[in-house]
């Protein structure tokens, strides 16, 4: 079905260079009109001059849109919910942000009659595939074009070789070119791949990173937040409400600042390769770890243990791309039927790279110290009942002893 | 079948004020004899006073052993194979420790002719349950004694009070009243229970902890190591081979010295309530990051995830005292089934807290910057099977859609 | 807590010879006034006489109730949503009445004003902790009294002595001295236990089974029906519109007519020991094959895979008594969530034990013929798509089989 | 790095038409030598005349083996060990020797020096993916030919002009003409697809089933039979020791006569489709219920909760192809860790499509009926230790009931 001819293409553009190239390559090859989406998910740079780039480029159909609250309050949000953490340590950055873009291009498409979507991920990463499930989980019969397994501008001469036959300022990529790295950002992490980071062995250099100054480099002396939950979202820090994505932004500030959030990891693509990347995650990391505080006085224990047992799957589906499916939003369900009792106040240190506990507090709370106190309890427990407790949680283990499996 | 007269009983004796008090209230209430077992698992105290002590409590069987090696041979490693971490946080310090004491519990009753054995947990906590599961799954037919679930000992007064009355010297318990935590203390941590603590919004004074310096007192400068892991154990540090107590006694050192390892949480107990805890874990804190950077390069995608959602469950069973279990002894043969290429080494930058990694390198290394390079890779990767793959991926997704499932 | 005077106690009353004596048990133990409660759940005796004997014990608030409805429709359905079978084999039809139970005792307790529960429940068994776990998620300060755990009436000699020395007619054991099982009932099941099933190696007597025949004795002619479902319910049969409590009242009927549902296990109970039972679920067993068929076209793959594996645990849940946790509900939101598709037709043929698949339909199919047919597909799907995907799902493997990993 | 010529491909080469023309085609296509291979893995029909038809079509080097002890020994007994169902019905009877023959294609390969091999899966199908992961994961070097996705032979007619031209003797069609089903068999099962049966809501026509009668036409006495298990694995029957193979062949005779493991089902393939297939697995529905009764008694009941808990996704890896994987060596070794105690006898009943189980009896039983009876137990459990049990298990509900969460 695939054969047939496109008429019109929803792009995600970027306004660099590589996503500049494709404008002019989806019309020159497919013969089709080309429609830009650009979006502000708090990369930390404007989106804006995107407008004029695609107009230079022909474009008469052009989408900016700041998409930055929905991203924070429908993705990262219910994410977080989950405490999801993908392969132990990486905060899934990257991943959450596309479920949201590829419903943008569809409903895009949908609007302006397109029969195409396109993007500028390379055909060994995982972008392209959570970029494409979500295109189709979302519209089935949507045609999608992912220029780089298609052309033949696969090396940097080449593209530039492009730029100049189509009359591409070449420009766009200043910025990009003082990067080795492939970077991607938006309100939740900036990431790094490539280049030098190609050798697992070798350590990432202090130049790369841009969010986070260094533990080293951060102030002697620590801050202190407090951060406040309803449901298990945060809604205010220090006391003042704030919006999802003024919350995060909040914590990239302060989190950076204090050397916060970075992270070296080789994990294992969807695609069936191990890539090595660094990523900066400053709000993130202390969302996790709040949101773990929170919930760890006011979730029932079987709720949270269940929730980690389900978590790893979870943080796979997104990872690969699978946000716009039935069983993420099974387990979507399992999870939010759990949080609306994680309310209440967590109190943290941020010094040097560390995200201190100081206190959690909740009007939920099932801590009681008058059960768990060392002191005397007034009655509140029974201590004999731990006898029968152990006694018949242990009968199976004794019968079978009694048959000799004591080492088995 | 416990009505029956106990005629000996071995008691895990820390030599103590508490189980002092035991070994007396133990001859008195059964008028049995009493074994004592004292072991050092590296908890930092001297363990041959307990000789004395036991002795001038009239005791005649006297176990006092260095357990350090097996301890972290047999229980702490296989432990950390599976990234073994409980409700997020938790690294099972206390757990770990139990299992090896029941089964030398027990391995002396059977020595000894004893056909009982005592302990000194009292009837609110966990270890009540490790302790007693574990016997039970040695020696079915053993009969346990826990002294705090039957006297009526249970204020400070009135254990002084019987100190007096039977003779027990009080001094033993002046380093206790130092302290106004319950701690417990081994090679992988020391904990903080009680007092204060209780109050799960009140942050824990600096004098409590004991291993570690704070972050803030640590070195300006960082401390560089390398760990060398065979068979998913650390078997060399700095290139220097070692012992696994060994391994564990060093990196607390240089752990405890670079403020790393603290952690406050409020867990949910296996008797069903919260409690609030303080732990310092320095080398468990180095160790369990440096596996799972060895695994990131050595072991198989699927492994890997496979190894990380069966991982809550296993740290639950220990967490809860079954690690005498044929389902724990289940998990761990699919856990080390996998370990076998988990070799290589890892270097890593201990500063103020933080433990960050610098590289990771292996003779196992699945890792292969040929195939995930951003450059040509020569023809190791064609970027157009990522097409089916997406397409096939996507097919059960497609159909549901043209069904009308999109926002279900 | 639990030493104060008990004033009023609610008993799960059956109009039985055991749980008339518990009345009068629980006024002169306690000198306590006693509400009964007996319920109709399907169990197939009448419960209006057991008005008449309560009144007779001296009974002041009896309350006698038809639960059927809510029975199936609030526990029996969501239950089989899941497809739940604990051990690969028990429909738990004992289980899932026991939350239902222990809401109204507590609901009733409330009403009158009773500030105990009491029920005739063993201390062997799982009902006690099923009735108990959940009066106590219900009402956390309940008192709950369970003679059979109490008392020294522990043989039905001591029984009849009491009735005697009591006044209590002892006509009402009539019922129950003919079978030398104890047994349960409701709308879902009736099971059998004790006796000469102690033995797990003999056959259960013929004369045993009270709700179906066997097969040798079915008809010779298969009875077919077709089951309409809705939401994952079963809404109608051959057409005809019925209320859940009809829905299982006449698959139970011609199941049971058709020798189907009889089942011989050993099982594992929560307090730990194994015990064997039999069953008779004639309309359970066929409304799982019909729920499994519907699903088969009507789910997503993975969310049928994922409620495949979320099942033992949801399944245990039940069985264990956890209806009213938490967990419970967690699992019941992501398995409800997937069920509104599960809509659509199932054709059955009954045949001496056998429940056949005639054939399955539903207007919200997911089975394209024009997809999975032999046939050409007009390009539906395309054969090439499979090689990229059987590449990259490789790959990983491919890898680790360069590094020598081919029978690791 | 497919795109080099091919030397020599091993071939999987059942002596029927479709892959007589590839002989020829791969001949024609690569100009190639081909080897065949053709196992008996007991679908029923003689493998040798497989050696004079290769001989015709010119091939030099024949292999014919007899697989059926391995088969059954080395896949499908380890399989049955984890009572290995997928999506809740199909017993996996074409997935389980696919990893046989992906190990014997490579072999051979590496054998004769073949640098390919080659099958006849379509590309709609999973045997493609099963034969292909296997190949890569034991060769990964290897290159998989699979001419149903690159010819254009696709239909019957095709196919019959190429025999016409490349004079294959069409008798070799005769047989699979006769059936207008396409069908897999070997000693687990035999399989429909296709025809008619691409309408799920048609009943299958009785003629389509081969190896049983239907219950109908099974006789109207039952059959009983013993079944001994050693190690998890049945190793004699009635009494009669038997090795692998035979165990099998023997039990899908008595099942097939007596009309037992007739299977109807809509399936979720690994590509993406629903399919509708239809099983005979006689001999594997026995193995399954009986294995399970053997279990019951002899199993701890954790580990029999982990496997089943574990069944579904190793039952998926099975049907995905991924036998030689990481992943599923880690679920075999949990598996198998938990077999040794799983020895002992079931008697079963067969009748007219019923396995009925009659006892169960083990050396290594852990009923024990001195606990579980209604009777006195003579104090081998005490009833009081429920009342402990059931009260610290309720504590954790109990607390959040009391902080209102009784209907969340």
């Amino acid at each position: 079905m695939n054969e047939s001819a496109v008429k019109k293409v929803v792009l995600a553009y970027s306004g660099g260079l590589d996503t500049s190239v494709i404008v002019k390559w989806l019309a020159e090859t497919y013969g089709c009109e080309v429609v830009t989406f650009t979006a502000d998910l708090g990369q930390g740079e404007e989106v804006e001059p995107a407008r004029a780039k695609a107009q230079a480029l022909g474009v008469k159909e052009i989408y900016i849109e700041d998409l930055r609250e929905t991203f924070v309050r429908d993705y990262v949000f219910p994410m977080f919910r989950a405490n999801t953490v993908y392969e132990g340590e990486y905060l899934l950055g990257t991943s959450i942000a596309r479920p949201l873009i590829a419903r943008r291009l569809v409903e895009i498409a949908n609007e302006t009659g397109a029969d195409a979507i396109a993007h500028g991920a390379t055909g060994k990463g995982n972008d392209q595939v959570r970029f494409e499930l979500g295109a189709y989980a979302l519209k089935p019969a949507v045609r999608v074009i992912a220029p780089w397994r298609e052309w033949d501008l696969n090396s940097r001469e080449k593209l530039m070789n492009y730029c100049e036959t189509h009359d591409i300022p070449v420009d766009y990529a200043k910025n990009k070119k003082k990067s080795p790295y492939s970077m991607d950002a938006n309100l939740l992490h900036i990431s790094y791949e490539g280049g030098v980071l190609e050798d697992p062995w070798g350590e990432a250099e202090e130049e790369m990173w841009r969010w986070s100054v260094s533990p080293e480099a951060a102030p002697d002396t620590p801050t202190y937040i407090d951060l406040t939950f309803e449901g298990g979202d945060i809604v205010a820090i220090d006391g003042r409400p704030m919006r999802p994505h003024e919350v995060l932004s909040h914590l990239n500030k302060v989190g950076g600042e204090n050397g916060i959030g970075r992270l070296d990891i080789v994990e294992n693509r969807y695609v069936g390769m191990k890539s090595r990347g660094c990523y900066e995650t400053p709000g993130g990391t202390i969302m996790l770890r709040a949101h773990r505080a929170i919930e760890s006085i006011t979730l029932d224990r079987e709720s949270a243990h269940l929730k980690d047992e389900l978590m790893p799957r979870y943080a796979e589906l997104i990872y690969n791309g699978y946000w716009w499916s039935p069983e993420r939003r099974m387990l979507q369900a399992a999870i939010d039927q759990s949080q609306h009792v994680v309310n209440g106040e967590v109190r943290l240190k941020l010094y040097k790279g560390n995200v201190i506990l100081v206190g959690r507090q909740s009007p939920d709370s099932l801590f009681d110290a008058s059960i768990a106190t060392f002191e005397d309890d007034a009655g509140a427990y029974d201590q004999k009942d731990a006898e029968g407790f152990i006694k018949l949680n242990a009968l199976r283990l004794r019968i079978a002893a009694g048959k000799g499996r004591t080492h088995e």
